[in-house]
C-alpha cells in the first residue's frame, strides 16, 4: 500500500458549527453541543465545532481585570479573556469524548490563527487549516477556541465581543466548508426582535448585504464583520437555534435568495446620543479636519449629516451614549479648532432602521415611514435613506412602539412582504 | 551610536520571585504581590515573578472537567487546568502595571517552555530565556504562568500539583538567577510541621538532599522536582513567608550549609496503605516480575521490604492510599502470576520520617526513634534507614503525638540540633 496522501481528498461534506456562550452555559448544555456535533458526524459529515465562552464567563474575566486597574492593558486583558474560550473548548471535546467519539481542542495560537494586534478588536490575517485537516482525517471533530487568535509574536489576541461568529465563520472560509452553522439562543432572523414585536416573522433567508446592515443597525445574532467575511468568500451560512430542531436562516447572495421580497426587517440601537455642532465657517479644509476627528473616534458614527445655511454650516451625527464619555476631549477640540459656535447633545435616542434590498428602488418607503409614526404622534429627525436601510432617530421611551408600528405597517409578518402604492383602506397618503 | 546588543550584559542581579495558590489568591494580595515585585526591582534587581493559579481555582477547573467524564482526557484536562495561571499571571502583570511599573506577562507557549508530552504531569526540557531577556532589558518585569508549558507540537501540557514551583526554579536555572524566592503561605522550612508541633522550628538552611527527603516524605512546602532541579543547576533557593518580612529558609549544597547539625526536621505522610504479599516463591526472575509490576504502578511505592523464609518470600510495600484503588487490578496480578498465598492490606496509616544529612552517619538514631515511641507505647514497624532519613509507619491516630514526641527525643527546636549518647538523665539504652 503506498502511503497515504497527506490530506487525503475528503469526498465528505464539512460543517463548522458554531455555539455561542448560552449554548455552553453548562455542563448539561455543552452535552447537547456535543450529541448535536455527533449527530452531524454519524450523517456523514467532517465537523468542526467552535464555541465561545460560557455564559457570564467573559463578563466575570474582564471584571477581575478592571478590579485592579480601570482601564486595563489591553494585552493583558486579552490573556485573561482568551481562558474563557479555552475551558469551553476543551470541556466540549471531552464532552463528545464521554458521548463515544474523538475529539481534540485547538486553541488561536495551536492552529494558528493569525491576526494584528489590535488587542480587544483584532482582525483576523490567516487562519491555518492543517492541524484540523489532520484530525478530521482521523475521524475526530475538530474542537475550536472561538474569539483568539495570535499575533506574529505570539501574543494572544481577541476579535472583540461577538467574535466567535468571526472564528466560525473564517474557519469555515479557509476550510472551504460546505455550510457554516450558527447556532444561538433564538431561532434565527426574525424581521423583528420577537419580544418587542410578536408578529416579528423568521426569514427562511437573508442576503448577505441585507444582514450585514441589520448586523450594524443592532440586530445582536451575527456579529458584523463575520457578516463581511461571509459575503466576501460566500460562505453558506446558517443561523439557526440550539435548542430546536427547526431550519433556521440562511445568509446567501442576492441571486439566491429564497423568498422574493424587497425588506428583510427592522433593527433598533438604543441609547443613542446626537450631537450638534453649529455655526461652523464654510470651508472644505474645514470639512475635511472634521472628518479627521471624527474618524479618529473610531466609534459608530452614524447618521452623519451637513447642512449649510448662508456661510454657515451644522454638522450632526449620533454614536452610543457609552461612548461619549471617550468622545468628549476629540468633541471639545472639534468645537474650539473648528470654531464652531456652540454644540448640542441630546440622548436617549433610538435608531430605528428598516432594511432591505427593495428600500432604494421604492421612494414611497420613506415616505410610508414618516406617514406611519407621524399617525401615532411618533416624532422622527435625522431619517436617512441608503441603498439598503432607511433609519431615523425616535425617543427611545417609544421605540419598541414605533417597531411595532413599521412591522405592521410593511406587513413584514407576511411570507412575502412586499411595499405597494396606499390602498385604499389605508387612506390617502 | 552604533546599535546596542540584544541582550546587553546586564550587571544587576537577577531574582526570580514565585508566588503560590494563597498568595495570589483575591486580587488585594496580588497588589501585594506586585508591590513585592516593584520593591526588588527597585532595589537594582531584574525580576522575573512566577505564580500559580488563585487558590482554588485549579479545584474548580478540575472539577468542571469531572462533571464532564469521569476519567477526563489528560490532554484537554491540561488545556482547561492552565487557564487558572494565565488569569492570575495576566492579572499580576495588570497590578505591576497599576502601581505604575512594567510589566509583561509569558505562557508557557509563548517562551516557549517545552516539556514532554506526559499531560498532567510532563517534564520540562528546555525553557527558551530570549523573550524574558528582551523584557527585562526594557526595564519590564516579566510575570511568567506557572505549572505549564507546551510539547514539541504545541500542546498544552502541565506539570502537576506544585507545578509552579518547578517552573520557577527551572527558570531560575536557565537564567542563572542570583536566587529563587519561593514565597508561601509558611514562613520557611520547620524541623516539624508548627500546627501539629508548636516547637517546630525553622531552619536558617538546608541541604538539597535533605529538602528532597523532606519533600518526599510529606512537607508540603516545595514540590519534589523542583528540589531536584535546583540541586542539580545548584539554584540558590530562598523559601519564604509572603507575608513576612522576614528571612526564611535558604536550600543550599551541603558544603556552604550555614548551621552545624546532622538533623533536619521531620516529616509525615498520612493516609499510607502497606500491602504484603507472603507466600510466595523465591526465584530471582519472580522478583524481577514483581519489580516490574511495582514499576507499571508508577506511585510512590516506598518502604519496600523483602523477606524470605525457607523456600518462601514474602514481600511488603506501601503506597498512598488514594492510589489502592487505581492499583487493584495491577496487586491481584501480582498475586496471580507470582502465586502468592496471600494479600493483606492495612490502611491508615502514617509514615514518619526524620530527615538529615546525619542520619546513616549515626547508628544510635535509629535507636532512639524506637525507644522514644516505645516509651509512649507507639508500635513502629517496617522501619527504614538509608543516607538521608529514618522512617517508620505509625497508627495514624497517633502520628501527631509521634512526631512531638520525636521533636523532643531528637531536641530539634534547638538551634544546634545534635545527636549523642543518651545521658543519664534520659536513662539507660
Amino acid at each position: 500500500m503506498s502511503a497515504p496522501e497527506k490530506y487525503p481528498g475528503s469526498r465528505r461534506p464539512l460543517l463548522v458549527k458554531k455555539f455561542g456562550g448560552t449554548s455552553v452555559a453548562d455542563i448539561e448544555r455543552i452535552r447537547k453541543v456535543a450529541r448535536l456535533a455527533l449527530e452531524s458526524q454519524r450523517e456523514g459529515n467532517d465537523v468542526v465545532v467552535v464555541v465561545s465562552a460560557m455564559s457570564g464567563e467573559t463578563n466575570r474575566l474582564l471584571g477581575l481585570a478592571h478590579q485592579v486597574l480601570p482601564l486595563p492593558d489591553a494585552r493583558e486583558l486579552d490573556v485573561i479573556a482568551a481562558t474563557g474560550e479555552q475551558v469551553s473548548t476543551a470541556l466540549t471535546a471531552l464532552a463528545i469524548q464521554a458521548q463515544g467519539g474523538q475529539a481534540c481542542s485547538f486553541l488561536g495560537h495551536q492552529l494558528p490563527l493569525r491576526t494584528d494586534s489590535a488587542f480587544t478588536r483584532a482582525r483576523i490575517l490567516q487562519v491555518e487549516q492543517e492541524r484540523i485537516r489532520e484530525v478530521l482525517a482521523c475521524g475526530q471533530i475538530a474542537v475550536v477556541a472561538g474569539f483568539q487568535g495570535v499575533d506574529s509574536n505570539d501574543n494572544i489576541t481577541t476579535l472583540g465581543r461577538g467574535g466567535s461568529d468571526i472564528t466560525a465563520v473564517a474557519l469555515a472560509a479557509a476550510l472551504g466548508a460546505d455550510v457554516c452553522e450558527i447556532y444561538t439562543d433564538v431561532e434565527g432572523i426574525y424581521t423583528a426582535d420577537p419580544r418587542v414585536c410578536p408578529s416579528g416573522r423568521k426569514l427562511k433567508s437573508i442576503s448577505y448585504e441585507e444582514m450585514l446592515e441589520l448586523a450594524s443597525l443592532g440586530a445582536k445574532v451575527l456579529q458584523v464583520r463575520s457578516v463581511e467575511i461571509a459575503m466576501k468568500y460566500e460562505v453558506p451560512v446558517h443561523v439557526r437555534g440550539t435548542f430546536t430542531e427547526e431550519e433556521g436562516t440562511w445568509l446567501v447572495s442576492r441571486e439566491t435568495a429564497f423568498e422574493a421580497r424587497v425588506l428583510a426587517g427592522l433593527a433598533c440601537e438604543h441609547n443613542q446620543a446626537r450631537v450638534e455642532l453649529s455655526g461652523l465657517e464654510h470651508h472644505p479644509e474645514r470639512m475635511a479636519e472634521l472628518m479627521e476627528l471624527l474618524a479618529e473616534l473610531n466609534t459608530s458614527v452614524d447618521l452623519l449629516r451637513h447642512r449649510q445655511e448662508g456661510t454657515q454650516v451644522s454638522i450632526s451625527f449620533t454614536l452610543p451614549e457609552g461612548e461619549l464619555l471617550r468622545a468628549k476631549p476629540s468633541l471639545e477640540r472639534l468645537v474650539d479648532d473648528l470654531g464652531a459656535s456652540a454644540i448640542q447633545v441630546s440622548t436617549g435616542l433610538t435608531k430605528v432602521s428598516l432594511v432591505g434590498i427593495g428600500v432604494r428602488s421604492d421612494p414611497w418607503i420613506a415616505a410610508r415611514v414618516c406617514r406611519s409614526l407621524a399617525r401615532h404622534r411618533i416624532p422622527v429627525s435625522d431619517l436617512a435613506v441608503n441603498e439598503l436601510r432607511i433609519s431615523g432617530l425616535v425617543e427611545g421611551s417609544r421605540a419598541d412602539e414605533a417597531l411595532r408600528i413599521l412591522h405592521e405597517a410593511f406587513e413584514l409578518a407576511r411570507a412575502e412582504a412586499s411595499v405597494t402604492r396606499p390602498t385604499n383602506a389605508e387612506g390617502a397618503w
